[in-house]
């Protein structure tokens, strides 16, 4: 399947809990991970995204993960952002991850572009997102 | 309103990301931490009660977050969970955070019981999990 | 023994690694946490801190520890910072945590107040710091 | 400089504090990752040396770390197990890292086989992981 961007994880010792599996917060660091490869990839990072749209930061409205196999220590897991819904003032980020094949987890992230307007946190249009990640494609 | 049990968080320098709020996966050890507590508090903790059950583990099947509000470095952060939902083979752990009376994020877990039967790990009946976090209710 | 700062930390089971006791790294996390807690009493914050001296951060130089005992889940350690020794530009602060009476760790942090200076990031003179810090101790 | 065993790490977002840089206690992360890919190259990894030997686990006895350049956001960072010192009861592994080629931390580990004698936690000889770990130069 193509991916918009891919994030190899090589899981570490350090990573599993006392049942000797990955403990389960450090999916989305490497979800979050993968997001982040985006934005370095196709929006120059998230420091300069954030100037570019003069934003305070793409952060999460809401986020899910579906698990469907425990995965241990040695294992490497391939991440890949499978596609976005692009709405008016958010974005939904479709993700999978797999070892050897089969799927360990499906996840989403709903995100939006905050700014400070009129002294609040206002989530902002992503169309300016929109254009700078579907440029690369053409 | 009514908690099976809370967890405060102090949040921490270290906690948040370059945008100056909370890094969403520590969210999740958090909401990880306060089913934890349920386990001490109940069942005598994970170990002995894998051990009293002869599972591998009390894992997770599917979880999810909504959120509220950014919070930053010093603001202390009250979870609660605030109810359970017994299936056959599952339970779905619901939980709420709010710092300074405003709601930071709701969020769920759905967990299993798993044990080796026949070399393959499968979901156990929660029933014998749900007797002993009830009992002391009564 | 006088600490000039306390920071009480349960151990979960998501802290812990595969051999059931608590993943090194975090200590690191939790002896950080105790100094950003210093400077929140007695400094107003990091960032505010930041402000006042006209600082990127207070960054790290130099860091250790010496490990007495594994801890594992359900078990609260007490963290203390016992004393500071003043450079002219660093600062090290000497840490202790304990469990139930007995020594878990000795650590200490090595830090400087970071300042752009000519283009370039240089430790400056830690004495307005000091002067903070002391001041809440007359 | 010839390495045991080499571990690059492409820093997050998610991998950095407030002040933009990375929140020095995943510095640790990424060491005692590049120490578990030692074992998986050379000992079967963490669980197998274990059972081969008997032990609980290769806990720390002490570590250390010197910082010579804060690293942010989209840098990579090349980590090195450059050299082990051992001891009868211990061993002491050595690290560098680098960025660019530039220097961005030296650190060490000591750690120790522990096992289980008459109801204590005890360091036993090394002396069987140094056959493993040196076997596969020749």
């Amino acid at each position: 399947m193509m991916a918009l961007v891919e994030h190899a994880v090589d899981v570490s010792f350090g990573d599993c809990d006392p049942a000797g599996i990955v403990f389960y917060p450090n999916y989305f660091r490497w979800m979050d991970a993968t997001f982040h490869r985006l934005l370095q990839e196709r929006a120059g990072g998230h420091a300069r995204l954030c100037r570019d749209l003069d934003a305070v930061g793409i952060g999460l409205m809401d986020v899910g993960m579906n698990f469907r196999m425990p995965v241990r220590e040695g294992q490497r897991i391939q991440l890949r952002l499978t596609g976005i819904d692009w709405g008016s003032r958010s974005l939904t980020l479709r993700y999978e991850a797999e070892t050897d094949g089969r799927t360990v987890f499906e996840g989403h992230e709903k995100r939006g572009i905050f700014v400070m307007q009129g002294g609040r946190l206002t989530a902002a249009e992503v169309e300016p997102l929109k254009v700078m990640i579907q440029a690369k494609d053409s």
